[in-house]
């Protein structure tokens, strides 16, 4: 999954074209970053997905433009990042950002087989929030209608992950500024429970801590 | 800041072009994601940024073949994304995240003014941590040498925020699942000191808390 698309020319260290890194990257994100061309113009949306071997998908409204221009079939960047801590170096220079992030190219395909459509929904929930599928009502034909699939198989991808500490310069060791990581992650809290609830239902085990 | 580029046909709702919206969603954010074209190629790089008055700061490496194409002054779109909670409906169709987002586009612009430079990094630092400018060595001639900053004024940007709760159709209200909202937060955990510290430095006030 490397050609000049996905090239790294800074810190080629930090990149990484395999599988076993990219997909883990991939599979924990929330939301990615998903940019197309219209005549010279990027544009961006932020949305749901899931990944399926080697395919991405997202699913949308029908009326949706984006959507629309997507089941066109066109070209479109894929980006997930996660920044888990922040380097405050002595240096303003050496200020970085431990991260991991992905960048993947494809072409986009609307799908239009169900079954293939229904397995993404049910990826797509999952990847939210893994055992809600089976809790939950499955969209009916109506909803069907109103959603559409697109496919992103990908063409290429490439992961940069940076871990590790502070990389000042050995002469600004001994400056006396405060130097270090701080740490950062995503907090789940404390499920709410939907105030226009008819009966009381037991929190589920997989919103258990 | 509306035009076609921008223009909410799915739940217009939810949209918003006003600065008292869009600035706080760009302020807060340690992260943008930005896309330009080259060929009808869209690419999106994720990077620190800035943003002072209405226009969008961002710097890296002269070396990097990102910045060298938005050097030549290209069209980009930037987004902004934070997930702040999980909308888990009792129909999978009705599931959601609750979320604040910018999409903002402009023409990328290499900055050749050194005080303008100087501002955008000291703000990018400020960004990613209040108060850490002051306490740490400036750049010196040979690193700003090596960075380079971008501009990009915003010609056009809206927001889009979800907050609340779970919209079940009122007849899936009555359904054995468990409904509700998993609120999301970053969180920063306790710093880390620099193993390779000569001396002890006070954590500064700036990082309590």
């Amino acid at each position: 999954m490397n050609t000049s698309r996905t090239k790294l020319t800074r810190l080629p260290k930090r990149g990484a074209h395999d599988a076993e890194t990219i997909y883990p990257i991939l599979d924990a994100a929330l939301v990615c970053h998903i940019s197309y061309c219209i005549d010279g113009q990027p544009f961006i949306i932020p949305t749901a997905f899931c990944r399926i071997e080697d395919t991405l998908y997202i699913h949308g409204s029908v009326g949706s433009h984006f959507f629309r221009e997507l089941a066109k079939g066109v070209h479109v960047c894929v980006a997930v990042t996660f920044i888990d801590g922040l380097i405050l170096a002595r240096s303003a220079f050496s200020h970085s950002v431990n991260y991991r992030s992905v960048v993947a190219f494809g072409k986009s395909r609307l799908v239009e087989d169900e079954a293939e459509s229904w397995l993404a929904l049910e990826r797509i929930t999952e990847q939210i929030m893994p055992g809600r599928w089976a809790d939950t009502r499955h969209p009916n034909a109506s909803e069907m209608k109103k959603t559409m699939v697109i496919a992103i198989p990908i063409e290429e991808a490439s992961a940069k992950v940076r871990t590790g500490g502070v990389n000042d310069d050995p002469e600004d060791l001994a400056l006396p500024y405060w130097a270090g990581v701080v740490p950062l992650s995503l907090t789940y809290h404390t499920p709410v429970p939907d105030e226009k609830r008819i009966k009381d239902v037991p929190l589920p085990d997989y919103l258990k801590g």
